[in-house]
């Protein structure tokens, strides 16, 4: 197991009929900005819900964030916060609208151009405190220090993480997501399984309880998946899927583990370049880090085609992790999420070579030994 | 699942060489109190280390917190931090010291009569900040808001539980573990696993992730275990068994489920009366409460023998859980850990009465349904 250091003062509130405990979290003299995105929130009753709670608060309302939200368009949030003096911004919505109100957050109160913080890893020495109502299970940033940011000037999309942009709280009441379109359940469901694989899928480190409890998610989203589509309205299914969902990336289960996070280096530039959902990326580029890196990752690879996959372990580790590579690709297309560039009408040809040109250019080197090179990146790609 | 709201703000410091980190985690205006027990730091170098670390900062000492930390021991060390004004402490050792140490926290700043705090649930409002280092692998207290204290005045044990005894930071250095007697490397895994089962084997709440890493901690558990006392000083297996002991209590594992606890409350009785170990007392209990509780916990013992016990899963449930049931007593036998009261020379009898007794005074039922009562305990203890 590796050394780590870990803190996270994050407060999750979980279960039905929780929203209305927005009120007790923020005090009453803070000046809240609300945070939302297309108005899904008005819809599915979420937004009637907030307002009903936060009525002896002073609210004031951005909506508009989109999905891989846009740093020309959380620029404008900025502006309010510093015009309007709001000490306390409030995300209602998924992953995407929380990931944008932490980059207003730390930008509020950035000094130079908050693009920095994206590109050069510049030092978030401040930030807005903020706390979320979250109504999409699938990037864990409820519980979380990071955020994703898109430019739309550059077509680039760039992650950051601050401990000062944890959430106060995050409150995930799983009735919410009964309306979400099934195209977004799944994308979240492959996101979960990804954000786990990223962790565990590596070279082994000794880490057997994180290693249980990595697959022991893996096998409990795959059964838990199937309800929710064939029964949106499944309280208990769809609580399982958030919870799911919020600890494959809330860093309990790998803490001491090596990480690579590859996958999702390659999958937000097919996002950032072709408009693809995050979720359709990931389940494009997964199986085929794995083919490229399968010696290295070998025995992690075997003993989830065991565990989760009841392969038969007596089986050449070698056998075992074809086997992994396969299920898990035929599980991403069981749940309706398909696995080529093709069949998002990508050329494969036109990714590799840019993408691949874009890590040459910023001297991006992937996987969990930092070997995985730009010229393995279009290797990769073109077998996608 | 239930609903739940969680939050823990303490730091982790986990792996080698990361006593030294404490310098860093205290401020230098700060004035300690520095709490351990017999003096085992001194002899395996721990002592020193945290004094080297700490030459810069202000340190008294409070010695002689004994395992089972007496309220009487603990009343001296509270007179110590009100005199010398201390305001911060830092425990360094067991889980003893550990406890006893968020009780003198909680108690200095108490007005009133302090034992209050554990017989009547008196609220604490306040309390000294506290951080550890913790060497002993076993009660989970060096991440979680609770403390078990005894009175040595009446042979009582009670816990308690409070957000402002959180410790603000923990270090965990493995190999501080590696002196430790056998006997109580076996009785912090028995703790572990007793924890863990506390949270576990319940009626069936539909938490299927929680049930995967509860039953993915006892399956490392055991193996660990092994290793631990096959070679005492084999730090990867040192490392993991004491993640499983912190994770063991730390509740991450059963958000939204129900818990159990009435082992630990028959045991915390037997050492209060008989001054046998913790953990010792816990591997009397425990087979018998689920005996007792077979049918309410039928579905979760009947999971776990097919998942850690490899049991054929189309066995009846009612069998399934007799082999739990036969094989967790087997395993606390194979590392060492007797499972009879005659085994400690306790008379059943007495032992039944007693504490039968004590409860039906108190007012006191067991188990996750509150239905477990005083003639049970009676019943119980009369088959340990």
């Amino acid at each position: 197991m590796l050394n780590f250091e870990f803190q996270a003062p994050t407060k999750v509130i979980f279960g039905r009929n929780t929203i209305q405990k927005v009120k007790d979290e923020i005090p009453k003299d803070k000046k809240i900005l609300m945070t939302y995105g297309s108005g899904s929130i008005r819809k599915n009753g979420v937004y009637k819900k907030v307002m009903e709670a936060l009525k002896d608060h002073t609210v004031l309302e951005f909506a508009g964030i989109e999905p891989n939200p846009k740093f020309e368009t959380l620029m404008k949030a900025v502006e309010i916060v510093k015009n309007e003096n709001i000490d306390f911004l409030l995300a209602v919505g998924g992953g995407s609208t929380l990931d944008g109100t932490k980059f207003i957050a730390a930008a509020s109160k950035f000094e130079g151009d908050p693009w920095d913080i994206l590109t050069k890893g510049a030092e978030i020495k401040d930030a807005i405190p903020l706390g979320d109502i979250i109504t999409l299970p699938a990037t864990g940033s409820e519980m979380n220090p990071g955020a994703v940011i898109s430019r739309l000037s550059t077509d680039e999309k760039f992650a950051f993480m601050s401990p000062l942009v944890y959430p106060r709280f995050s409150i995930i009441d799983p009735e919410t997501t009964y309306s979400l379109p099934e195209k977004q359940t799944v994308n979240g469901i492959v996101d979960t399984f990804v954000h786990t694989m990223e962790q565990y899928a590596t070279y082994d480190a000794n880490t057997p309880l994180q290693d249980e409890w990595m697959l022991g998610l893996i096998k409990t989203l795959m059964v838990e998946a199937k309800k929710v589509l064939k029964n949106p309205n499944d309280y208990e299914a769809r609580a399982n899927v958030f919870w799911c969902a919020t600890c494959g990336l809330n860093y309990w289960m790998s803490l001491g583990c090596v990480q690579d996070w590859s996958t999702h280096m390659i999958g937000h530039e097919l996002t950032a370049l072709y408009g693809i959902d995050h979720g359709e990326s990931l389940a494009i580029v997964l199986p085929r880090v794995w083919k490229n890196r399968k010696n290295e990752k070998m025995r992690k690879l075997a003993k989830m085609a065991v565990e989760v996959f009841g392969a038969n372990e007596f089986l050449p580790k070698n056998i075992l992790a074809d086997i992994t590579i396969k299920k898990t690709k035929k599980f991403f297309e069981s749940i309706g999420r398909r696995t080529k560039l093709a069949d998002y009408g990508i050329d494969k040809e036109d990714a590799a070579k840019k993408i691949s040109q874009r890590f040459k250019k910023r001297g991006t080197v992937l996987g969990e030994r930092q070997t995985i090179t730009p010229d393995e990146v279009y290797e990769i790609l073109m077998h996608c």
